[in-house]
Parts: C-alpha cells; structure tokens; sequence
C-alpha cells in the first residue's frame, strides 16, 4: 500500500507557499487508517515507554488509537488556553509564525519515557517545543515518530539530540 | 473502576461559570483509558456503521482509537479554516458563546452510516452541528455517544431526533 496515492497536496494552504499534505483521505478509509498506523508502531518496535504524546490536532488522530493499542497512556499537548490544569508553555515557529503549546505539568511524572507522534515533521517547532516541556517535567523522549517528513525544510536539524524516525519522506 | 473518581472538575474554565470536566486524567493512565474506550464501544454493540466522526480536540481522543479498533474510518469535524479541502461548514451555539465547525465535503458518501463521537454533551450544539453536515452529505447519523452528559444543560434535547447515548452522567 502506497500511502502516498493516498495523501492528497493542497498548494497555498494555509498559507501562501505552504504545500499542505492532506492526511484526512488516508483516515476516511478503514484499511488505509490502519496501515498507517501500523507503519507508525512499527517505527516504535523494540522500544520500552510509559506515554504517547500528540499535539492537536492531527497529531492526536495517529497518537491516541497508538496509545490505546499498545496499552499506554496518552498525554496531549494542546494549544494555548485549552487545557484547565496547571500547565508548561514553550513557544515555536512553524512554517506560517510562532504558535504555542502547553501540557499539563503533572501528566508526565519525573523518568517516564515519552514517545511523541505526530503527522507531519516541517520546521520541527512543534516536536522540539514538546521534548523541552517533557525534560523540564522529568520525563524523557526515547523516540519522535512523524508519518510524514518533508525533508526540504530540515525540521528535523533543531531534533538531531532525539532519535526521529519517519515514515513517509518528501 | 468509577471514572468520575478520575475525572477532575475546575470550576470557572473556560469561562466563569462553566465548570469544567477534565478527561486528560483518564487518558493518561493505559488502564483508565482503555476502559473508558470499552465503555463508550460498549454503547455501540449492535449498530452497523460505516464511519466514526468526532470533533477536534478532545472528541478525536476517543473518536480516532475506536474507529481503529472497529476497522471503520474516521473523519475529523475541525474548527473553522482547519481544512484544506471543500468543506461544509455549520454554526452553532456552545456553553460559552458561537462557535463553528467543518467536515470535508468528500468524507462522507450518500448512504454511509456515520456514528459521532464526543467526550461531552453540553448544549449539544456541536453534535447537531455535525448531524446536519453528514445529513446535508447524503449520510445517516446513527448513534452519537458522548462519555460525560451534563444533565443540568438538556443538551439532549435539540438532538431528541437521534439515538444519543451517555457513558457517564452528571
């Protein structure tokens, strides 16, 4: 199965100059849902942890079905304001300005082992923001896995401490 | 194992006056999680569909695991302006003012069975939302399952035309 058939390209969205990589046609259809999923937990073969981390809101698509199959936790990281609890904020930039993410500060407990999923790796912002809040809780990122990577915008430079795998590269 | 034991409530969040049900307590924990997938699965034992839809943020953390689980697929409803592709868009009115939500126009073929997935009924205005968009699609909404309904609200009423069922009540 070739996800990449499957994957749609949206030019200029959201911004002018972004190629925008749909992954809503491989989540619509059963057998491609799981594949891709599948891919994912392969990346994670022979790795030992405790949490599952996705930010909203594609990240969570692949993250939590992740989390409940291989039977652990799921924490996510969420938008600015969207969380009720006490939270850590860091601040990134994406491909399109800075955004922000937060996660609660007692969803992760010192020494557990965190893998982070999310769809899609660009700039990397989104990832390396997560894997600071995560070592400023005490956990630790044993791996990043990204269902996709474009690889022309070298996200994954500001990610190299961390060892990042990824299933579909453009 | 009693969910509402491991539900937090933060009263004044959003919004004053809104108290806030926490899930990210549930989700944490592998065991905690996974019942509560069993339970929402539980509510749909017997009922044939085709398609799991859930709003983003929190609706996709039970809505994309089940729709893994079951081998169905799985269509996000996103916040305004999320979507790359064609999409129908509906308005509706939540605890704390109006908000608006998005599906895809191609996620959802004429005939398709669509269950929704949510983790709270509040007004109901999201569900509805979402009914009316995979109604205006050709699709058939037939079951909606929230884990927590917030009785006091009657959410349930504006979806009085469905089969609405509640894992949780308070």
């Amino acid at each position: 199965m070739d996800l990449k058939q499957i994957i749609r390209d949206f030019p200029d969205f959201p911004r002018p100059g972004i190629l925008f990589r749909d992954i809503t046609t491989i989540l619509k259809d059963p057998a491609h849902f799981r594949f891709a999923i599948e891919q994912i937990e392969e990346q994670l073969e022979g790795i030992e942890y405790d949490l599952v981390i996705a930010p909203e809101a594609r990240g969570i698509m692949f993250g939590a079905p992740i989390a409940a199959r291989q039977k652990k936790g799921f924490v996510p990281a969420r938008k600015k304001g969207k969380l009720p609890g006490e939270v850590v904020r860091k601040t990134y930039f994406l491909e399109y300005g800075l955004d922000a993410i937060e996660i609660h500060k007692d969803a992760i407990k010192p020494g557990q082992k965190v893998v982070i999923i999310d769809d899609l790796l660009a700039t990397g912002g989104t990832a390396k923001g997560i894997c600071d809040i995560v070592e400023e809780l005490g956990g630790q990122v044993v791996c990043i896995v990204f269902l996709i990577e474009l690889c022309a915008i070298k996200g994954g430079e500001i990610l190299k401490d961390y060892d990042v795998r990824t299933v579909l590269k453009y």
